[in-house]
């Protein structure tokens, strides 16, 4: 498997092509950028311990029965994946109220829903990822209403999993986002990453924020967060 | 039936109690805001001709078999409604792009859509009446999900009655804003009212705006476009 052009740099990771036309490698970096990239900075360890949770977390949830893009993890910075074509919109799904949420509805941060709160964004910087429905994105040719129904289904069958899971490790999943893709015969998949830069995790004990709210509020000890994360699922998962 | 002291003052209309308690008087005002209020105004004839036509539009919505709150017009600027409990969520319907989903999906305006186009919106001026979800909706505790699901099933059927009337006044129904509340029985009836501050409105022919963009836009003629309304509504209602 040779290592080709990059086809993508994004915020986070860059793309390159492989000889497969059907695979990519993701090459997770320690650019950190927040608050659609008005800020900007570095977080050391950050592209490592993504690549190493994300690839954790990819492997246990195909274990219970979710597709996903991953394939397999190829050093420290790098894995193999799926190519798919990614569905422009992100996924994000709320157990407890903070970030945007909180602040559209004029409500506490922390407070647990009583029902699991999906919202759908529009994967689109320049329109600053904006709060959609359902409507929006059929009207936009984006998904059809059947496709959005499998896409929340498959989101919500993550949540179950990932919930127990960091329950497992002493913390809370706040809220996280994911992007699903299409892969050559249509079938939509888990792809990107799950890691403390997609999701809230917060400690049960201490409710010590350890995901990237560290960064983006200044709150300081954030490679540690990263660090810790994947010390605790390394040691709930035996590796 | 008695005038009572006033109950609340809203940007277009003033609430008055009446001898009944489950009858209110809505007197429409000439006011006009835009913009979350930022921009204030004031439009000659507006209150007389919104009463107007509301009156018509609710009595022909009642007709189709639409609850509403409406009992009866009182003079030139006032109604006698039953009284509710406004449920806080703005219940918006686009049969095309128009305004601020144009602006949030970055889309020209006038675009017809495939698929009826319901938005949901927290009624509440402090956070800018924010775009939100069921979900929302329901960690709020505004409303359940089965009520959302009739909350959207009404709307559907005003539309469908809008877009029919308002097409025999050769009139495009590019979007409206309806508000629903519930009656001391527990029952969810059409309250507020419908008329151009609540709609956006285009001749079918020119694409001229007859509604409440002529004032927001500072495009002139606005109470020629609110008597405009009026006069076609008349006409294709035999009044
Ligand atoms: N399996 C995949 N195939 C193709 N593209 C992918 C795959 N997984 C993730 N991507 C895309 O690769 C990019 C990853 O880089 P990232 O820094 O996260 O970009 P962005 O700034 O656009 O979020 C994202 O645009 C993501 O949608
Ligand atoms: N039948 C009704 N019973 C009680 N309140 C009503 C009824 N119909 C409308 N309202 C409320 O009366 C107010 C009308 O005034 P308006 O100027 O539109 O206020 P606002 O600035 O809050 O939109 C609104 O708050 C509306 O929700
Ligand atoms: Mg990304
Ligand atoms: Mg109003």
């Amino acid at each position: 498997m040779e290592k080709g052009k990059m086809l993508y740099e994004g915020k986070a990771k860059q793309i390159f092509e492989t000889n497969n036309p059907n695979e990519v490698i993701v090459r997770f970096k320690d650019d950190a950028t927040a608050f659609n990239a008005q800020k900007r900075g570095s977080v050391d360890l950050k592209g490592e311990m993504n690549n190493a949770i994300t690839t954790l977390i990819f492997e246990y949830l195909s274990q219970k029965g979710i597709a996903t893009h991953f394939i397999k993890q190829l050093d420290e910075r790098e894995q193999l994946v799926k190519k798919v074509n990614i569905i422009p919109l992100e996924m994000v799904v709320r157990n407890y109220s903070a970030g945007s949420m909180a602040k559209r509805l004029g409500v506490e941060e922390g407070i647990k829903s009583p029902v699991t709160i999906f919202d759908l964004c529009l994967k689109n910087d320049e329109l600053g990822d904006p709060l959609i429905n359902d409507h929006h994105a059929v009207f936009l040719g984006v998904a059809t209403y059947e496709e959005l129904d499998e896409m929340y289904e498959l989101t919500s069958d993550i949540n179950d999993i990932l919930i127990e899971l960091f329950g497992r490790m002493n913390i809370i999943l706040v809220d996280f986002k994911i992007e699903l893709g299409k892969t050559a015969d249509g079938k939509i998949i888990l792809a990107d990453e799950i890691s403390p830069d997609t999701c809230r995790l917060w400690d049960k004990e201490t409710m010590k924020k350890l995901d990237k709210d560290r960064f983006r509020r200044d709150l300081g000890e954030v490679t540690e967060a990263y660090v810790e994360i994947y010390e605790r699922l390394k040691k709930v998962l035996g590796k």
